[in-house]
């Protein structure tokens, strides 16, 4: 595959992802996007934690809204910005695992705003655990 | 003021968030623990930003979570562990400042669930903005 | 006081509940139209209820998003549209009362998006009890 | 079938949602119950409308919030209670349509707390349109 085959959305989607220095700090990683999907990964980080050494309910929002917005990001025209109105997350479990995986897919994109929809899975034992849920919008704004 | 007339839950909340590595690791400071409010700070770090620079939604819901969690947790028993169920966030500004501060207070106090109120103010030249509000449901898990 | 004294906003959310027919339906009323704050009531009524005789969670949501999104209205241009984007309500206690008051206001008005928070309260033998809040997105359609 | 054959929930569904009395003013029908999904059916209604003439926001949350709220119930002791803690809803395109559908599942059932997430699609001229979507946190209340 040459570099012209990537779709010009991916190429985007890691640009912007690479300009998030929270991600670079927290070790997070860009593993998946596709058009309306996109997948981030995250290692567990002793630093990174609550006050019974899981990850905090931050750093697992912090995954996956980026995952919601940029799932939303792959449908937008080039060059809109991307901007969380807001979100809601429910946590089922406690994030303890040595890696986390969180997806966000669109369910709707308006003009201006789309509706996403995030999970997050703890990888522990080689066994899958959904962790989190989030609704979001997330709003497009144009030049 | 000696160290015996410091409520219980002053104590309590100090030593749960010094447990709390993403808050050093961040840089934040509980600054406020009252009955039924926390309030914590974050300097604006260059390391925990989105793609413009601004601070991550993440970010600033980790702090705002924390803080209602805390809020929640100074009305629990000793012996009990806070858990947040669930949050929702609305992100009205981007969060540009030199410093941010997130309050959490308590609207409720349930047997099993508290629910929370929480807003996170950016300052910046001397002016403070509110950029975010949060309603979360947090639970007391009894030993 | 004269007509001609009545501020545009209030005859136009009074025009729009108007034609809302589940408010008559329901037996709601506007009682409270200022700028940026609006006030719905409602008398308890036996034929909105869930299983255990209380006001449906789906019935106070439906005077309290009203009362958000008129609130909202209020600081809308003349000719714009409201529409709900989204919301995420806590049911503290049971909706048991003999009347039922939702108030919204606006927090954040910005061009597209408007945050507001809504409050509910039941009267029950002339206690006031607050049984749900609201947080919520509402929009500005533009012609 | 005979009628031993009907699982218990499904007849404690259907008994419970027989009494919440806003059902039937509405004109809903409980249409499909299987251990963790549930779904409501609604005729569209010019009484309970908004002040364009679709269907109120708080309506469609109104049934799925029951669809929900049935689908943890389904998972839950017979002799148990079921409540709505909290819901978030996100409009993704206005209520119009000769009929809506609305269908709650479990995402995942704890001992106190059930998550659940939620659709509803409006059926116009033969086509189904997905209209809302919900994430709800229902507690189960023990006797």
């Amino acid at each position: 595959m040459t570099n012209s085959s990537i779709p010009e959305y991916v190429t985007r989607v890691h640009e912007s992802f690479d300009q998030q220095t929270v991600m670079a700090t927290m070790g997070a990683q860009l593993t998946e996007v596709t058009a309306g999907t996109v997948t981030i990964e995250l290692p567990y980080n002793r630093e990174l934690c609550q006050q019974h050494g899981f990850l905090h309910a931050g750093i697992v929002t912090t995954i996956v809204d980026s995952a919601c917005g940029y799932a939303a990001y792959t449908l937008m025209p080039a060059e809109a910005e991307v901007l969380t109105v807001e979100f809601k997350v429910n946590f089922m479990v406690p994030a303890k695992g040595e890696r986390f995986v969180a997806q966000g897919r669109v369910i709707r994109a308006g003009r201006t705003l789309t509706i996403t929809q995030g999970d997050v899975w703890a990888i522990l034992d080689g066994e899958r655990k959904h962790i989190a849920m989030m609704q979001a919008t997330v709003m497009t704004i144009r030049p």
